[in-house]
């Protein structure tokens, strides 16, 4: 029995983060993590599906208004004629032609879309009755491909040439599935590093990291240079030789700023400098990356969609790909931009921390190992320590690492307490 | 006295120009016309400010919402303080450390930001009882300069360099605004070449057009190749062999298709190509560009800022800067992108059409000429025959050119009788 779309709830859900200055940077001083949370209702009694999108608070509610006009556009649909290909599910919430207008694909349009999107792969996983990552590892090369919207990339990746690097490591999907239900997937954290924690919150906060497993950390720089060179010795003391230091700067330079700065902290050793300047310059980063080399520049966190992506890798504008769960067109253009990275052969690490967002991102990385990349190399997948109470379905962490998710779908509904004191 | 911004409403606008097939091509079958509108009350009796944002139609309610979002940052402001130095409106409306997660500065947000942004000039020109493109072309070298952020732009551009630009026309403006009320701006029009048009609409919509003095005619292609040739052939025999024909595609193609249907196109001799590709791929078009020359490759009126614009002028990627003005964040970022293309030496034909949009883009073209490029070569402004019946102020076209408008304020403002049939 095919199971249909019949009606959807859209949330505006807000936590107070900024009372504590967990998540504050140089470009954002006071973050609320917030999510607009859509529940996808159904015919089949007790079936639904759920999907976010982050926001940082004031926003969110713009998102939520998205949500509406998009979800109904599901309303009707079965899930199995928008999964038999499952572009059509993309297509379908980022192709009607007057809500196009107002992207595309970029923006608030894009961001709600993420989180309908997701929504649907959620409901397809627990209808499949297993978490999304292994609904992807169970797929074909055809199937993958059969996926993702190839239009404005075939210059640089035709489903061919994606069927090819597919093919190679379709065969040892398996091992790589069983080291990972050993070991769990490596992460970095960012939980030390905020821009309002003050020196000794910023010790002991790496300290405590340190001991839990972690062995990559990552700080927030950008508002003043002197300032920056005491966290970063701070850090690089307490963190070890050893252990790997990453620089985010939250956007917060102009191009010939950011070489400058980049050069002044490159005796800290960063791993990555993340976010130099403006998330739309694709020739800003690769003048930055080309003056700062061999430092890498990280980027993704707001690269809006595949078509951005494709650019700063065939570029050379970014050595790091942090893309982002819910600010690309969910699922369907996360598995488009695995694509792109392993054809450019730049390593992911994907964005997360603020809500719901280290949930979804473990999903992400499991394919890219188990199906793309099928390489740990050089790659760590953002965590933050922070409001995982809140999903039914938490993370769970063993010695720094990512432990693959067994609940069916993807694993961020929110539980009736969150909602309840939570939502607006 | 300084005038205090007390209230807003925000309005939800829709023209039901589907019925007609005005406005179709090949990505845009069936647009409503659409203004997501913005009335700024203040203290001062019967002064108000008045903005929109344009879009066909779905998702125009999208951008209402976050017309609320931001229309509430300006209560209590004072329009002098804003516009002292008029960056400050514009830091304002696009800085917000929250909102800005949603963009930044692009889709939805930013389509919102332009209507609040452009109301305030409006406000502002209304007090000081000049037309925008007055206001502007009274304003000093440092004035103008002190209207744009300069933020990640100052790696092709600064504030400096932006005065030298100005300085060098700043002794003739006032003949060029003599000549422009004299003989008006010169326009082209896309109101023959709709892809839903039959041929002989076409041909007879052509020879109107013509005997009312146009000379440079849009056509839209894109759907169907032999469609296109025998449309091609139908505009280019009506118009004559001096008339310019431009050809529009509106994102449908892929690069390597894209480099293809030029090619086949090349023989009727277009002027420029519009919108070949994805408008966020400027690496496409830069390829696209290379491989067609000379064919003039045109883009803008879904670049979504001054970043964008920046590298596809710094890389040769466009050759017509067809920028918007109000996807762009209103004229404070108008003015920016009118610098950088006088920078890089590409001329300014502003997308319009829509409703709305011809209002707005008489006072940018006025402004260029008057104040930035000192140029009237290969640059026309774009013109389409419908809805100004809607607004107070309508353009006045004389022999195909745009007459510099009188009335006091942005030009933007509807009736009384267009918000009771066409506002929800």
């Amino acid at each position: 029995m095919p199971t249909k779309i019949t009606a959807y709830e859209a949330f505006d859900i807000r936590f107070p983060t900024s009372q504590h200055l967990d998540g504050s940077d140089a470009m954002n001083p006071d973050p609320d993590y917030s999510a607009a949370y859509v529940v996808l209702r159904t015919d089949a009694a007790d079936r639904c599906g759920y999907g976010m999108t982050f926001t940082i608070g004031r926003g969110n509610e713009i998102c939520v208004a998205a949500i509406h006009s998009l979800a109904k556009l599901l309303i009707g649909q079965t899930v199995e004629s928008l999964m038999a290909e499952p572009v059509t599910l993309y297509r379908k919430l980022t192709g009607d032609s007057q809500l196009r207008w107002v992207g595309p694909e970029k923006g608030v349009i894009h961001l709600a879309a993420a989180a309908v999107i997701n929504a649907v792969w959620d409901l397809w996983a627990r209808i499949l009755n297993k978490p999304v990552w292994q609904v992807i590892c169970d797929m074909t090369p055809a199937q993958f491909v059969a996926s993702v919207d190839f239009r404005y990339l075939t210059d640089v990746l035709t489903p061919h040439q994606a069927m090819e690097l597919l093919e190679r490591h379709t065969a040892t999907r398996a091992e790589r599935i069983d080291e990972l239900q050993g070991a769990g997937y490596p992460s970095y954290t960012t939980s030390a590093g905020w821009l309002g924690y003050s020196d000794e919150a910023l010790k002991q906060k790496c300290a405590d990291l340190k001991a839990r497993g972690w062995s990559h950390f990552k700080i927030k720089v950008g508002r003043d240079l002197d300032d920056d060179r005491r966290r970063c010795r701070v850090l690089r003391r307490e963190m070890g030789d050893e252990a790997h230091m990453m620089i985010d700067a939250n956007q917060v330079w102009d191009v010939p700023q950011a070489i400058e700065w980049i050069r002044e902290l490159a005796p800290f050793r960063p791993w990555f400098v993340e976010e130099p300047t403006s998330p739309d310059d694709i020739l800003g980063h690769r003048a930055i990356a080309e003056a700062v080399k061999p430092i890498r520049i990280a980027t993704g966190e707001m690269c809006h969609n595949r078509i951005m992506f494709k650019q700063f890798m065939q570029s050379g504008a970014l050595q790091v790909c942090q893309l982002d769960s819910c600010r690309l067109g969910g699922v369907n253009e996360v598995m488009a931009v695995l694509l792109l990275a392993a054809r450019f052969g730049i390593p992911v690490c994907p964005h997360a921390g603020g809500v719901g967002l280290c949930e979804y991102v473990q999903h992400i990385s499991i394919v890219d190992y188990v199906c793309v990349s099928a390489s740990m190399e050089d790659r760590v997948a953002e965590y933050s320590d922070h409001l995982h109470e809140h999903v039914y379905d938490p993370v769970v962490m063993r010695q720094g690492r990512y432990m693959p998710p067994l609940a069916a779908g993807y694993s961020v509904q929110f539980t009736e307490a969150a909602l309840r004191q939570f939502a607006r």
